[in-house]
């Protein structure tokens, strides 16, 4: 099954509505998927950004914001808006990347769903905590590893792979031929080439 | 009819496979479109930049002429770029301006076809003078009246409009009840809205 990577970070607001509709979208192209969290943050400083450049840029935040309620409603998400904004990651996007398969999508969706959803501060290690042992997982083991040395550097490593193939936001779609697909308006024609290719 | 806003910039990249595409796009909802010429500059200078964020940002600009490839290959659409990026549009829209209805949107998009599609230089008054003559418009005279000072401050109005609007980037689409949409890929989104509105 010919297979797609789907880049996200936590913090990220288009990468909630596409973590809720990117599983459905590749099932019905038979596409399997590699979600693979990272943090902006390192692909912002390089660009000379210290916040979200939704908060440096406000009238380019205020658009977001409305986009993004315009983009939930019609999906029937709901929206609210965490604050801070944005949400500290590091530890969710450690969390995400110490689970391997449908652990690690499923916890995914759900701190999405906490964060943007709900409000719910994901920085905090009560929230995460409760969002694995909602998934069904270990929270105290899982959140051991996910603090691991080990698992620090993969993610570090990840952050730099991000940069390497050319990613600037997320959420993005990247394919096996090394396409790269930016944004939750993207998905479909991320996934139509990526089932191109075969 | 119910009726949508166009707002365009001719230095604007996605405003060319915007400008392709929403006439069809438009009839197909039973809407009807203002074509609505006006200048980022101003925008972007208000946000701190002095030149296009394609160009201020690298990274970004790679992945923006990337996607515009792909997104002007599925469409059949011609795609060169023009040096220097951006193309200075002052005159292009100056002349939008001082033209009506068909004459304006036949006029706009036969500048990104021959900016974008070919990559002429469309700050040139050569170049716009045979655009005008090609649409079967008077140069000369259309010249004399787009540069005349009513229509210079009524450009000027327009700007100061867009930015009021909360218009950041190109195209946008606005709709009656003040929605804006920003993108080539948030056209079927805008109209699909207005014509809800009815």
């Amino acid at each position: 099954m010919p297979s797609v990577e789907f880049w996200y970070e936590f913090a990220s607001t288009y990468s909630y509505p596409a973590a809720l509709r990117i599983a459905a979208l590749a099932e019905a192209r038979g596409m399997s998927l590699v979600w693979r969290p990272f943090l902006l943050g390192p692909i912002f400083v390089a660009q000379g950004w210290r916040d979200s450049p939704f908060n440096i840029y406000p009238a380019k935040g205020r658009y977001m914001w409305r986009d993004l309620e315009r983009t939930c409603a019609a999906m029937g998400a709901p929206l609210k808006r965490p604050e801070p904004f944005p949400q500290p990651s590091l530890l969710a996007a450690r969390v995400a990347l110490a689970l391997e398969g449908e652990s690690r999508s499923d916890f995914s969706r759900s701190v999405f769903v906490a964060e943007f959803g709900d409000g719910a501060p994901i920085g905090d290690r009560a929230t995460i905590g409760a969002l694995l042992a909602a998934c069904g997982l270990d929270p105290a083991a899982t959140l051991e590893r996910a603090e691991s040395e080990a698992n620090k550097a993969r993610l570090k490593a990840e952050c730099v792979r991000a940069a390497e193939i050319g990613i600037i936001g997320a959420p993005c779609l990247v394919t096996g031929d090394g396409e790269v697909f930016w944004g939750n308006d993207r998905l479909e024609q991320g996934l139509d080439w990526a089932a191109r290719q075969g």
